[in-house]
């Protein structure tokens, strides 16, 4: 088997181009089918033809108040003075609301303004023509066009349809998509996997993407990088579907694969797209149907299903293109971004004084938190080489505009409660978000200073006195009254295997042969040991594994987990995440950083209420390692 | 039965602010309870609960390339000068992508890179911890939090969930609600209707409403207006949902029933509200369930729904409140309000030259097409008289913002045949609109002159000349060069019972004893039949039934029809749709009035296009009653 993949760089517009002229040229490629359903199932869907009214709306000439039905010129001279009586059963009728009219009649006198007497009305006041009339055809007359063709149906436009007598209504039939999932190590969605599994969820996604879109997906079983037996299902699938789309497992092999047999069924038109994330998308046509090879890293998937799959979709359906909300925005952070390539950054968005400020997020195509937690996508294009920090740009929102001004941006370290307190805060307010950006420590007061957030989490220890983020605010953020106000203290501990093997007690142990691993010069846990080793008098040249660093929480419990290390410094989550066990070592405070000025918003008072409050604090307590006693407290003001 | 209905005039807010009371009051209700459903059926739910992470994903350091996995430590030094050697299976090991790494190993060598050399493999450069890996957590870190409790869930948050291993997801349980339509009139949509009988579409939309909101709508069967099966129904409906909605019949009666029954079964909060449409909006809470009274008309309907219900379901949902996108426009005519009432106005939008333009529809609660046309709402506070021409509004969006820079607007007098380029229009470009207002043949060359439309149609004949639009163009649009093309030539025709029976042949034959049916003053059908009768020298004065006047081509049908009249003249569609015989007497040249600045803008071309093309003018053969020799030619211009 060649592992050699030839991508090619084709810019985005050319792929779509190229794309389009061989459907162009793809014989019974265009609207597809349509189909008849009935009313109570049409909405959502795109009407097929037109909907010219079958009868009338109302159908006949009604009374639109309870009376008596007259002919208007019957009444002309009506007065106080001059009163007009009317026989009923030939000059006037009594009617009830909804009633028909009597052919002759033309005006609906209110039942109010009627006297009668005997078997004659008396009126005072004479009539317009019409009055109290809903007249044939007010609403819709017969034949006219209801609905055009191509309309996304609402509830208002069946119930149009349903008032001029249609039962049933013409749609375009969903476009059946076929989704398959490539790969040999894929297995589902489960607690229970091994290393080298990988968990098979981009067919999830693009199921769902292609159903919001109109189609109707089906997602096949998963194929193993069997070359003889892919092609047979890609076969299979041409045949039964109107679109198919080959999602590649992580290996390169695979893709490889389906470039391949696109060929050899029909005609591979692009293998590689100058776009990240996205690249390696393969487009062909084969058996007159458009097959598409997705990438495997989920960002990929998702995006470019989104660039070429939705487009297929609107074109069978005769459907509008729809385009998101945009706004601009300006970016916080230099950007750098290969020449040659469109780069769709996934962006947070939040409004920090005047500006909405755009935080990028991480841009790796296998992230899909990325996409989780992103209020939107810019492109860079691949004309230029980046942002600049403070350029402006255009975002495409992928959520509701209204949550921007209702969103607190956090920048900083993060911590599990901050998680707690962004769950609250949408519990509380429907709508509102606390969004956090994890940089660390540091790079948190440093987007305060930029402006940037609204507040930053900081566990940052002055080794020279033992305090805590104080002495950096002031230095930090010299010019802007700030609060400091304690969220928790949180518990630092030895991360060691279920049933603490070797027993191990405390720091005072890491000199007596255990393997150790550290975390990297700079992280606030790294800080943390020194200045306790210190402290202790241990000599950190004797403990084994000084040196060895790590870069996450996670990473040290991993390296625990998996036998090369005896123990390392860490958090409790990372314990729990890993099923280890925790030595509790020391505390340390993790406070909030607020500049006065968003400590007064009226966006920030909700988050302070929460943090003030016993809620909260009990689900902190609850999850162990953390004293929520200073919770709430402002513990420092500058 | 009384008839009297004791209706308040609550302002909107102060209805909202009891009804909230009310249900805040209302033990057990508030947020639904949780249901546990597939990832692949949780789109569009609401999550009940937080997603915290149960693995993390990756769940092992994996491969990210094909090659071989090293420690980075043991690479240090290695150059094209001083390679290293590293001992395949010990300190070197083999990995396609997505493989785990071995224990000890935190970095992979791409293949690319690599000299094997027997058991060994050489290497030319040092690689750094962590190169060509992806870490276990890089996406998702155990613990942590996925997805916050009520997020409505798009396709990559459920691809997230199912990355960290969740199989299921906790989401709100569709709320239940009741849609009770009730009326001894109501009859199912249908051809076959007769007069009296009114086709119950209400809930249709109702039910397409609730379900767009995440509710789960029940139609329940028509209830006659009956009042003990009413509210035995009703009490029915209480158990078994959690909301319920009355839809009153057209009847004052069934409205009384509706706000007793509340009265009765719990408390009656509110019996109609100052907004309009919608004003006999009942509210109330019966069995710790809200149970709404939605007025019958259809808009009202719609929008009360939208005004009293969307907030019950958010609520329970927990579902972040939604908001349309809005948008500034400038209101083309004076609307005069009502005091006292905050009015929803229906408007159509289009941009014409620098401005967007909202022309009003239609105001009435019947007028369901006036909700399928309209762009957009705006609100007519109920302090305000109304709206004075050139106004600026703020429009609620009811169709996607971009549909407004490719909407033609045509005001004027209306053609079927306009229908027809609407729709070829929308599928030539989707998403493409030409909007038609009809305000007659003057208005719209006023609306032209004022700036309010791109184009109009118009059969306006010069009775001196006997020429048609084009005096009048030179009088109303004097400074600015304006083209007129010709559109079709209608036949106007006496409307005649189906056989003819009266053997009518002319207009000749009008001043012998028929009984005729006319059209106002001022109607385009009107001028033309005067014309035509002082060329033949007919006397109207002779005419029995000349002073009988109807408004619409329709109306004057609906008299033939019904049989008050015998005749009466009008275009060959009225005829049809009341399938009457049709006698052709004249022809009417019906143009397309645009000025050249609008002629000439690129938004126009596809519509010039159609009217040129042989398409259009094969479908408006196939109506019949049309000549479309002239169509696309320019048959005027100043």
């Amino acid at each position: 088997m060649s592992r050699k993949v030839y991508l090619e760089d084709i810019p985005l517009d050319e792929a779509r181009r190229r794309f389009e002229a061989a459907l162009a040229a793809t014989d019974g490629f265009g609207l597809i089918d349509a189909e008849s359903v009935p009313l109570a199932e049409a909405i959502g869907r795109v009407t097929a033809a037109p909907v010219w009214a079958p009868i009338s709306s109302p159908h006949y000439h009604g009374a639109a108040m309870d009376g008596a039905a007259v002919r208007a010129d019957a009444t002309l001279g009506a007065s106080e003075a001059t009163p007009i009586r009317l026989r009923l059963g030939t000059q006037a009728h009594w009617v009830d609301t909804g009633d028909p009219l009597p052919p002759d009649a033309n005006a609906v006198i209110m039942i109010e303004h009627i006297h009668t007497q005997g078997d004659e009305i008396e009126i005072m006041a004479a009539v317009a023509p019409w009055q109290h009339v809903r007249s044939m055809g007010e609403d819709i007359v017969a034949t006219e066009l209801v609905l055009p063709e191509g309309r996304v149906l609402r509830p208002v436009d069946v119930g149009a349809a349903a008032a001029c007598g249609c039962t049933e209504i013409q749609v375009r039939r969903r476009p059946r998509v076929a989704i398959m999932p490539t790969g040999t190590e894929l297995v589902e969605p489960s607690i229970d996997v091994k290393p080298g599994d990988i968990i098979e969820f981009n067919s999830l996604m693009l199921a769902g993407q292609v159903a919001e879109w109109g189609g109707a997906p089906h997602r096949l079983p998963k194929t193993p990088d069997d070359y003889p037996l892919l092609k047979e299902r890609i076969e299979a699938a041409l045949d039964a579907h109107d679109i198919v789309l080959v999602n590649a497992g992580s290996s390169a092999g695979s893709e490889d694969f389906t470039a391949r047999i696109v060929g050899e069924l029909g005609e591979l038109l692009v293998h590689g797209v100058a776009i990240r994330p996205g690249h390696p998308v393969i487009l062909g046509v084969a058996r007159g149907k458009p097959i598409l090879g997705i990438p495997g890293y989920p960002v990929s998937a998702v995006l470019t299903c989104e660039l070429f799959v939705r487009p297929l979709l609107d074109r069978l359906l005769g459907a509008p293109p729809t385009a998101r909300p945009r706004l601009e925005a300006t970016i916080t952070r230099k950007v750098l971004s290969p020449m040659g390539e469109d780069e769709f950054l996934r962006v947070k968005l939040g409004r920090v004084g005047d500006q909405v400020i755009a935080t990028p997020l991480q841009r790796g195509a296998g992230v899909i938190m990325s996409l989780v937690r992103a209020d939107g996508l810019t492109l860079i294009p691949r004309f230029s080489e980046g942002l600049h920090a403070g350029a402006t740009v255009t975002v495409d929102l992928l959520r509701p505009p209204e949550g921007i001004e209702t969103t607190i941006v956090a920048i900083g370290s993060h911590d599990l409660t901050l998680d707690l307190l962004s769950n609250e805060l949408a519990k509380l307010r429907p709508g509102w978000s606390l969004s956090s950006s994890n940089v660390g420590s540091l790079g948190g007061l440093i987007a305060l200073q930029r402006g940037e957030a609204h507040l930053a989490g900081s566990h940052l220890l002055d080794e020279e006195t033992g305090e805590y983020n104080l002495s950096y605010v002031r230095r930090l953020l010299k010019d802007r009254p700030t609060m400091v106000g304690n969220l928790v203290y949180r518990e630092q501990g030895l991360l060691v295997p279920p049933g603490n093997p070797r027993g191990i007690q405390g720091l005072e142990d890491l000199s007596s042969g255990l393997r150790f691993v550290n975390r990297q010069k700079g992280a606030g846990t790294r800080v943390l040991l020194d200045y306790r080793l210190r402290q202790l008098g241990v000599d950190s040249l004797q403990i084994d594994g000084y040196d060895r660093e790590e870069y996450t929480h996670l990473a040290v419990a991993a390296s625990v987990a998996g036998g090369t290390a005896d123990t390392g410094l860490g958090i409790l989550a990372a314990a729990r995440a890993l099923k280890l066990d925790f030595v509790p070592i020391l505390e340390e405070r993790y406070d909030l950083v607020i500049p006065r000025e968003h400590y007064e918003l009226e966006l920030m008072q909700p988050l302070l209420t929460l943090i003030r409050g016993p809620d909260l604090r009990r689900q902190v307590e609850a999850l162990g390692g953390y004293d929520t006693s200073q919770m709430g407290e402002v513990v420092g003001e500058t």
